[in-house]
């Protein structure tokens, strides 16, 4: 039994809370249990110099935590003057998952930067992101056609995410940050609507794992992902 | 008659929620209309080097706007390196004005420090910021007194903050975005509850104002923190 | 009686000495008792990205105390990477009162960037550095129209600031670095030659100052920045 | 047929070279065809504040690449100034994958540093890393007990790394820099000698993969780390 | 004949005026010609951590440029947020030229922080800066032997600094930013009272030197230290 | 006799190895006994801002150390986030003696970028990396010759470098780490195929030198000097 009573394959209550806030062309408060982040989509008609002219768009994501979203307080990133390389590593995995969502043709010259910032971390505040972000997104492609600025639906399909762990040699789905603390094992797992893969992102905390865990693992994040995509196309009235 | 039918000298509609996450020692979100700040208050066991041993706390306050928590997105602090020189005056503002209702030796040698974030930004950001975190800081006082950390309350009294601005030589009290953008004169103010002044902080904008008027507008200021002081003391119930 | 036997509405010796460096379009020092500022004055022939094509000037500042300017050696702020927040918020305010004496329409598409060093500091560096700054604006100015870069003259008026603050409860004009210290409240004005205000910015450092308090002080300021403005006239050869 | 003739599961031309450079206590050269990385093992005598008075050691990694390193310049990243996302989250990979090789108790109160520097770039530079460097680390480790610095062998292992990828729907062992620029996924293991997974990172880049075509690239990387296990081994003369 | 009518081998006018500025232990202003070095002594009573506990002390030098201390306006360091390489090269090169006036051991365990900031720029500002910072250096030491901080005098003797160069096949002693800019070969030469060479640092600008040129401008540098020594030992009344 | 039996007049074994890396348009491995830098040249078909339009090229250089190249390792610039002052000296010392061997105009507007990466360090390492660097310069010109980007050879004569110091009062060539770290005077000279002069820089460590000492350390780095060149043309096939 879990600390809060779940099964070993079971989600924490997800939440998705579209426009959020009030002036992001998407925004999305995504909730997995106590963690909390928002996720905004800001359109800007024009794409980074390395894209200038090939009349394609580009999707990108920022992330960040409030300096008490955590347990304890962390510094601030914007105070100290860099962000860690776990948050760039965080954001770059962002970005990399919502591109596999859109086909940039058909977003026009156009660029899509996704905020994710974590009000308040228990734990999977990347794999709530992602899944946060993903609706965002959406909301912003929909303004863009609402506008008429772009003529075809970018969008490719919904894609999810979540974490899954082995802690005392058991695949626990979902991990809040107490038991992602003390796990062997820990994997993030992007999936696509069409149950494919987008990234897997493995590691051995303390033991390393063997390819059977590997494959359990992957199973039990399949079946939470599809709960996440059923999650988000009831906030998108899909 | 203003953008928002209010009165001239009418505040908006404020909340000042406690309790507003879970893990720091004080989270209060404080609404001024659409304006919506975060203010946690953290406790830190110790004090800044050039306070160390002599038996004396410290109050400090960060501040920070989510990059699309503005009607076009700003860039991250964190991903530029640096806070722009506006975010340090604000948030040097905020903790002189919060260091004005503590007695920093009764607080012992511990540091609170409170992160204003800004969750969305229509005008009065810092007004907001320092009402809300004046409650943040209330309650992170009151869990050093029940953990017996320190024996007396240091506290001296409330404090808050509002912005009067004048506009078509009329004066304004507590101006949204769009008001702040287009009046002539903006003056920020932070009063205690026994209606003395902490900060005055005023810029004419377009031309320059007269004696006159700046008195004009600290007694709109006094009525709104008179206000601002009773929301104040029914979130904390007092 | 004051530590140098001013009266307490008095202002220190003030003397503007132009063309105290060779290159500058305008160069001066100017020097409030024992606080020596040098302003310079460059000429730009473009402006900042976002004023490009408005047929518009711009008028900027910077602010920076030489290390040992003051009574022990502070870090070089080139060698610590980064400017303080006092410093930012120092030269923004320097900014926004020079813009206030110029019509940034008649100053076409140039820029006027003056840099405020503080050679030796005893208090009140920023109020000299806005009066010694204005007349090198102006010189500057002066120089756009005998090279007929410009066809009107962009002056609306001469600016000047000075502190005033609370000291045993009474009223000081133009503290020194000790005074500064041990003052009450501190309070800097800036106002045009016309007697109207530009800026107020005052801080409560020890109690909080009633608005009898702040009406006494501005009476001082305004008396202190007519005398400026005729140091002022007088170092123009008006 | 590959573009240099390989097989589909065939490793490029690995060698690894110890003693390379003088002074480092680990120095290894190590190729995986013309991908060349100097993997240097630097022992220091203390362990970072967070470690402090634990009684164990740690390990850590940092990585960079020569600016000529690769087909076109890269900016020096000491130049600008800051490291990237992707050197930041390849030397994070590296530091987690070396950790699980030790013992950290057993080591003492010291930090050994990889420091993994690319000297050519053709793809495959983390995995050539990871794999050069657990021979670096071996050789520090011996130093740490001949010297007697530390009683028992901290090693609890070897550790390598490979890349695989999707190709034109196959699956390629150790993709060179012109594979890896065209492939849909990319796939980076991490296995120790016992033939269990450390990470797992996979990213599909064009399309999503299956979990068939997971399962067919960790069986081939599992062949692939088994081959550089057996070239650590012989570099070592074990 | 020279552009001021200077003889090849004359310098410009120097002075030397000590007790420039108020608080610094020792403050100096330099010129040479037009160039006006302000260089300020600052004593602090501890060394840096690595001379720490080796009963000895240290000297070093920081310099700067007021941005229009030079013909047109340059980018202020702090505000770029970093030293040029010009600017570290030249404050290291004055640190190693003043370490060479003293016997550190004498010095106890202070530091002299010498800064030389530049407030207007002839040319020839990093040699003024060595010739003015060892007068400003030698009084902040007779202060620590005034107020018995330490015992014996640590001066081993001055040292003075000039510039030489080709232009026109001739040799000048003494360039100005005119002549500097134009010259072929630029030399700067350290030297101490007894006619010894601390540092010679000579760059072939358009054309090679021969070492008969090279010996030519050392006769001639050596000619106009002797002069700046004698200029020092009357500033400082020997 | 020296440590390793050189006589005092003797260069280290010298080697230059031409194309070692394959991506450069020159590459250059050079070896003064155990110190060895990797130079590489990179072509870029543009110049810098300040020389857009003038229809002349640039070379540039920059420098590096690896981490654990020393007897004990230093932090790595990228991760400190900014270079050293010792680093910028040097690579701008490195850029001007290569610009002294080519005819800018003859150029073209191309950038030619040498990258110095020090592999291993045992004194010399500037003087090793210019020498180095002036054959991979000339590859890559010769490059440019090939491909018909440029009609002319820039090419001006060869450059090399090499140190010189007093130890014990006897004059030394080419000084390794350990006589580096002992001697009284530092000597480095760069000079052109026909004997003249490029660059002088000496620096007395420990006590000044005189000028018979001075010229005696150039007339043993002009023996050096011919030396190098004489490796370099071998290198080069002349």
């Amino acid at each position: 039994m879990r600390l809060d009573q779940r099964a070993l394959d079971q989600l924490r209550d997800v939440k998705i809370t579209r426009n959020y806030t009030r002036y992001a062309e998407g925004s999305v408060l995504v909730e997995f249990g106590h963690t909390k982040v928002l996720c905004t989509a800001s359109i800007d008609n024009s794409v980074p110099r390395f894209l200038k002219g090939q009349g394609q768009g580009w999707v990108t994501a920022e992330y960040g935590m409030l300096p008490r979203s955590t347990h304890t307080r962390s510094d601030r990133e914007a105070a100290r003057g860099k962000q860690t390389g776990r948050t760039q590593e965080i954001q770059r995995l962002i970005g990399r998952s919502l591109r596999a969502m859109v086909d940039l043709k058909k977003l026009g010259e156009n660029t899509i930067t996704i905020d994710c910032d974590v009000i308040q971390a228990d734990g999977g505040t990347r794999t709530a992101a992602i899944t946060g972000a993903a609706v965002a997104l959406i909301d912003a492609m929909n303004v863009l056609l609402e506008k008429k600025k772009i003529k075809q639906d970018p969008l490719k399909g919904l894609v999810a995410a979540i974490s899954v762990g082995i802690y005392q040699d058991e695949v626990l789905l979902d991990l809040c940050y107490e038991e992602d603390s003390n796990c062997q094992t820990d994997l993030n797992v992007v999936m696509t609507q069409a149950g494919e893969f987008i990234e897997i992102q493995g590691t051995a905390e303390e033991k390393p794992f063997t390819r059977t865990q590997a494959n359990a693992m992957l199973e039990v994040a399949e079946k939470g992902i599809q709960e996440l995509i059923k999650k988000q196309q009831q906030a998108l009235g899909w």
